[in-house]
């Protein structure tokens, strides 16, 4: 089934059901909001399922879903756990500086914890930045887990996966600098991230979900040219279930944290990159200096992952950058 | 006032208004829970004071507070920012390995994010660990924010603290030395911290609250002996509004964002530690070697703020390391 929260003037917004092709939606019953649905999940789920079967066949008539509507599908979240299973995206930094990546990213995941709340709907503007602050775009797969206790085995992990979306994890690269100039851990160079108008449980997404990851091209526009179309299911270091594992290793998760793989990245660049970063680092290889300029006021990105029949799975992020 | 959350099976339990002296309490009128409370302080808040001057004055008699029966004030947060203001505390460990601190450490509060739920009730056990876990206490004043929009003063954040109380971020030496020696950032080492039995409003609180900061010295005993009593009034590099409009610089903060300041020290080592960690870097540049041990299963750890009359303003915080 597809989830979805529509904006009803609360800060955590009503949940609805989503219809496979998202053109129609309606209240979700048994649970006012996702957190509320994932608290409870094992005793919601199945109302919820049996109105998404309700919906596919025509037995409820549902409201037509107008995406522009929609909160985040968890508008607040008790944890944003970022990973970067990509490697590829953090060799190109570090070969720019004759660095190679150390054993210990290949070993255990990294992670980054980023501010859970709130995040940002998937039409939201990104909001305006100073001239130098660099603003790109990082185009994720993300999850939203069930309770993880402390210790779980990567497998019991991905058991426990409730959700797939996708995220916009917004980057102010010269913030990022600064900070890392300073030898500051990065903080103020990530603002609110953006997520996907629905969730999706890993049943609807069938031979798409290996039960770990998302085998599937993540759909990169900038002002409505395609950027990059990276595969999110090749070079992953890590799957979701390693990384919840991982983050779980000494204590527990609450249900409703949101786990990201980090930008999506191929070691094959010919597929495009999630980032402008990232661009920017081979255009600096190969020429000498990067051509590709961060976002600027006026902006448009766009993020989407589509079905074998080019139909939108999670729907679009699409964000206008304020100014 | 003052405020409590009574375990009552759910995830976020039943917000409670509690005596002054922390004897009695009674159920909070217009919010079932303290994240309720904080979406619509305005609203709720003047309430929770009438409910207060009641149970102050003897119209409402209430049922006596069992800390016992107590979850953590605010169980799950939208954000957990954690600071590091008490500069002596990373000086101390610098020193060791003949460093100084970085200057930009003294330009802006140093912000390190964790994991905002589920926080552990005043009364937990602190979860069994491997032996060489090195298990330690941190002491910390922490403050509940309301929201803070993205490039907010710092007196205007400062306005936006709802609440102060008490924080053990529970911490794995042993893990943390891992993960730095292998460059990475520090997460697995941050475990589930505890918070205080109560949350104090800033009015309260009088002239132990300067409207930015606490007054106090935090209290610290390892196994019934006084390890600690550092003056969290002294010797901050940063002030609690300093710290949330660093934080907010670019991005807002969620109402009931939790901000804690880091291990209270003081640069005058006399008042002893409120970790162990601290203790054992001065014992090591007096003595040459460590002698104080990490905890271990069975050891007892409290941490409590008196006012002038040795009455405990939060309640205190009380974990035996489970084991």
């Amino acid at each position: 089934m597809k989830l979805a929260t529509l904006a009803d003037g609360s800060r955590d917004g009503r949940l609805l059901v989503v219809r496979r092709d998202l053109a129609s939606a309606c209240e979700a019953p048994g649970a006012r909001t996702l957190q509320a649905a994932l608290d409870d999940w094992d005793k919601v789920a199945p109302g919820l399922a049996a109105t998404a079967r309700d919906l596919a066949e025509g037995r409820v008539a549902g409201f037509p879903l107008r995406i522009e509507a929609l909160m985040a599908p968890l508008p607040r979240a008790f944890g944003f756990i970022d990973s970067s299973v990509y490697l590829s995206h953090m060799e190109r930094a570090r070969a720019l500086r004759g660095a190679t990546l150390p054993d210990t990213f290949r070993q255990e995941p990294l992670i980054s914890l980023r501010i859970a709340a709130p995040f940002l709907g998937p039409r939201a503007a990104v909001p305006p930045q100073a001239a130098d602050a660099g603003i790109d775009l990082e185009a994720e797969i993300a999850v939203i887990t069930g309770d993880v206790a402390a210790g779980t085995s990567s497998a019991g992990a991905a058991a426990q996966i409730r959700l797939v979306t996708l995220v916009n994890d917004i980057s102010l690269r010269g913030v990022i600098a600064a900070e890392t100039a300073a030898a500051r851990s990065v903080y103020r160079g990530k603002i609110q991230a953006a997520m996907a108008p629905v969730a999706v449980t890993p049943d609807e997404l069938g031979p798409y979900w290996t039960g770990r990851e998302l085998r599937r091209a993540i759909a990169v526009d900038i002002n409505g040219a395609p950027f990059g179309r990276p595969d999110a299911g090749r070079d992953a270091a890590f799957d979701f279930g390693e990384i919840i594992a991982y983050a779980a290793s000494f204590r527990p998760l609450e249900a409703g944290t949101v786990v990201a793989s980090g930008t999506v990245s191929n070691a094959d660049a010919s597929a495009g990159t999630a980032c402008i970063a990232e661009r920017r680092m081979i255009e600096t290889r190969e020429t000498g200096a990067a051509k590709t300029p961060y976002l600027a006021a006026g902006d448009r990105v766009r993020i989407d992952v589509m079905d074998d029949d080019g139909r939108s799975i999670f729907g679009a992020i699409e964000q206008v950058v304020g100014g």
